[in-house]
């Protein structure tokens, strides 16, 4: 279903998807002053290369101006300025004449995917190679070729992206994206996009129950740098979070626990799923594959899970050129957007309630039930019911929702007007 | 299988099943005189209208006379000296003249059952109506009636009955049934009928473990009433409740548990129906409908459930004319006194057991073990072995028997021979 | 498959197979006595007729020189030299003449396997009898027979066996097997027989971390009698017991658990089966039938299961002279072996580990991880990524490989690795 949000984000993804992004550099710079202009509060801020975060280090910065293999024609056989998944990510330097065989091991392509480009790179210990298709790859000729790439990989800084919205309490639901992926639509593209329009709904709002803290940085080294920064406040205040990526295509909606699976976020993400999106792929925490590793991690152990569309690593084009525009869409966009946002507005209400009087109070002199007892009951009447039932204190109403089988924002008016009326009270 | 109680309760049916009930009035006191010849114990109380309970305040008082739809020939179309059902339950009084047509937002029929009167009542809010057959409906012709409910809503008093028959320990099993339904046979006659014969049974026993409460209520109204005036001490005392209603048809054995399905009343209800009805129908608590609401409320929280045989709401008859004395029977009432019974039975023999020795102690020496070995064991040997593995002071009679998958009442000799050779002591 | 000690286990059969062993008596010290020229430290203990042993006393020692049945031409129609499961264990003296039909009381037979001669014992109650087959049983022709048992039931000793090998810790694992079965076979020569060869193993460590208590006893009062001795210290010390029996057939591996089924017993063997012998058999407590019904008995409580082959009752030939060595094979004790020998060294290795760092460590900078991010990820890398996310100090090495889903002995490499990088901390 195409909503005027998910054509908007769609536009977005258009304008960003060209630009090359990895872990540092200034294609995150770009994409971040693009959400900038949306979100004017959005801060980015700097951490220079050396800087220790936990067991690990900022690494150098990388930036690429071009890359490419020519053949003695002058022919660019692979050519950066088509496709940024060219060139493995973090590649040195290399200016060099070599033969097609010299040149072999420098060279990444899919058998299995003959007209994919795959999407790799080495972050950690310093390589050159380019990725085509293997289609391409089979087409190339003996000979020597020029083989360039005019990068730069030296201090820096690591850039990422933050942004709080205050509200009425200190208590903090945290959305977390990534921004290291380079011409890549569904994963990750989306995510940030789909942040961003989040972003720009809750900071629109007049009134917030909860402190949103949205986070977007580059996949795992930014993670870690952004929780030896914040830590201790975080898990002091964090509620429950979720990791914002593959949230683009039609496919599906999939979800991704928590470490131990028994949290708020899983408990709010899996009641909204299964109403919204029956169907929903579930999977286990050993499928993991994002920042929820290091959120979830042992001595961070924050409530964080993953709502998504399609799920890396299960769609056939992830990690290669396939995941491009044409994957992602206004409405597969949209339909994470709103299911998101569902799980959002569904903790901005999920109170814990209880009954002001013992017995079930009598609703038909408050003009709460019909007088006139007929076979048939209606839903509201059945929700009255139940509610008044399980409002013991101990449900929040995820739980209520849960234990009486329906959907929590179906339950939300009757609640709202229980509440009204004086038959439940909030408790703690 | 029809049993001599079986029979007599069929008799207190037919003779009970003619009088006009509702939650206030003559028809209730006639009723609970006629309990009082069986349960000279039993008392009537009386509440008068206006008597505030919990959110609720006692009604004024219904009473009916006579009630008519005559047609200009002088033939009573409608007459509530056919069936008591055609009235609809607290309608106000009405003696006039109108047409067909005028009169139509007052009639009430089932297009979908259409030999059956609906039974229908407004409490609290003032109305009149009658109720019919779809079919007799669509044989009344255009043209004038004369329309008489000869009715008195006054104020007056509500009216139950109680008996408690003290046991050696103050803890209590309460009974509890309403008494508001006019001519319906499964729902409800058959609950205060059953409840009697138990009353009888326990009142005729020299000697009770527990203390019995038994309630004679007005559904709804009438529990909110009472536990309004008995709270404290119920809640102090009560061990396991159980709601009599739909104990009258052949079908089936149902089961409703308590609000959170883990009391005592439920263990005890789920284990003998698992062995005496195995197959029964085992129902949510979201299904409720009787004063299971009110017991189980929060701020109330007793441990009362109900088991019935076919429960309201799922047999076609439900409160509709066609709930009439064929439906009920001999065997339908006696084998839902024998379930009931047998829970009684159970609580009181269910004590929490522990073997006196360390390892198994020796059988043989006591008489209480064949000596020679064979690979045949019977079932009595398989007892006495898992009873004496499981006593440990956690498992109560009920435990014992489902950990070792028997039916409690064949555990019980061998529980008692080994609690009589001193190898079992009692653990509270 | 046949190992070297699986073969070695089935010579030490043979040679055992023949001695009449009961629950005491000289063929229980001759077995004893065999066993300790393997194991040099095993202790040969006797406890006096007469001691108690809990609700319990050690009966009189029976012995047992010959018994036969011969009829009027001479001929030994049953014969204890020709398998000493013809006599009744325990069986009183006897020497008599009687014919067939005084004799029919004292004869026991299996219609329904008519080949096999039943394994029948008297421990206490004075009786003497023959077993044959049903076969031998319908040729014996009527007439006068000579009826012997020269047998012993005097005051004498009980004998058992026990081997402590000390551990680097005082906690304790118990082997429990029992050795007073005559010639039978699977159940139970199998049994001391495997114990002995874990013994023999487990001996020649250098390094243990556990203490081993193992010990060879009489059923049921051999493991009252030594508990009787050495509660205290077993309840302090023991942390997970395996009682040996059928241990020696190749059709099946089973698993009784223990009383609860939570224990760190149950949890290993459940483990180890799972992943070494998947479509194993499991059992209920309630199945039970050796010395588990003394250790896990309330008052003693200890973490004890067994892990077999084909269980006690299950197989048909199960307490008949067809439990012979046929039945057994080097395979099926030496598969019986290794999977008790997978529970004594994973439990010996079962720490529990916590990172020491938050976040997921750098492992690339240790050389534990590729640098080169494909699509491909290999098992080592998931069960590197695995440890560290489950590694959280609430997890022991065997729920870490339950909770990530593969074999703790895969895993083990793993966490190795890690906590010699300092990556991982044991905590108690």
């Amino acid at each position: 279903m195409a909503t005027p949000i998910g054509e908007e984000m769609y536009r977005w993804a258009g304008d960003l998807f060209p630009i090359c992004r990895s872990i540092t550099g200034h294609g995150v710079r770009q994409t971040l002053r693009y959400f900038q202009k949306i979100l004017p509060e959005l801060t980015i801020c700097e951490v220079p290369s050396g800087t220790p975060a936990f067991d690990w280090t900022v690494p150098d910065e990388w930036n690429i101006r071009d890359a490419y293999v020519m053949d003695d024609q002058g022919v660019k056989v692979i050519d950066f300025n088509q496709n940024n998944v060219h060139v493995v990510g973090y590649s040195t330097p290399v200016d060099s004449v070599m033969t097609l065989e010299e040149l072999a091991p420098y060279l990444h392509s899919l058998p299995h995917l003959p007209e994919a480009i795959p999407y790799l790179t080495s972050y950690y210990r310093p390589r050159w190679g380019f990725c085509l298709s293997h289609r391409a790859r089979q087409e190339l000729k003996p000979g020597r070729y020029r083989v360039v790439i005019d990068s730069t990989l030296a201090p820096g800084s690591l850039t990422y992206g933050e942004l709080i919205l205050p509200g009425r309490e200190e208590r903090e639901i945290l959305l977390s994206t990534y921004t290291c992926h380079p011409s890549l639509a569904n994963d990750n593209l989306s995510g940030p996009i789909v942040t961003t329009a989040l972003a720009q709904e809750l900071a629109a709002r007049f009134d917030r129950r909860y402190t949103y803290r949205i986070v977007y940085i580059p996949e795992t080294i930014g993670s870690l740098v952004y929780l030896s920064r914040h830590l201790d406040q975080m898990k002091r205040t964090t509620l429950a979070g979720f990791v914002l990526t593959c949230v683009g295509d039609d496919r599906s909606y999939s979800f991704l626990p928590s470490r131990m699976g028994n949290t708020l976020a899983d408990r709010v993400a899996g009641h909204v799923l299964k109403h919204r999106a029956p169907g929903y792929a579930t999977y286990s925490f050993l499928d993991r594959g994002s920042d929820e590793r290091q959120y979830c991690s042992v001595g961070i152990d924050l409530p964080v899970v993953s709502l998504m569309r399609t799920m890396y690593g299960v769609f056939p084009e992830y990690h290669t050129s396939l995941d491009n525009l044409s994957l992602i869409s206004p409405s597969g966009l949209g339909g994470a957007y709103q299911a998101i946002l569902s799980c959002l507005d569904l903790l901005e209400e999920n109170y814990t309630y209880r009954m002001t009087c013992p017995g079930e109070p009598q609703l038909g002199k408050r003009g709460l039930y019909p007088t006139l007892s007929t076979r048939e009951n209606s839903a509201i009447v059945r929700n009255l019911s139940n509610v008044m039932a399980y409002a013991d204190g101990d449900h929040d109403l995820i739980a209520l929702a849960e234990r009486t089988e329906v959907f929590a924002e179906e339950l939300l008016p009757v609640v709202k007007s229980l509440f009204s009326a004086g038959l439940l009270k909030k408790v703690d």
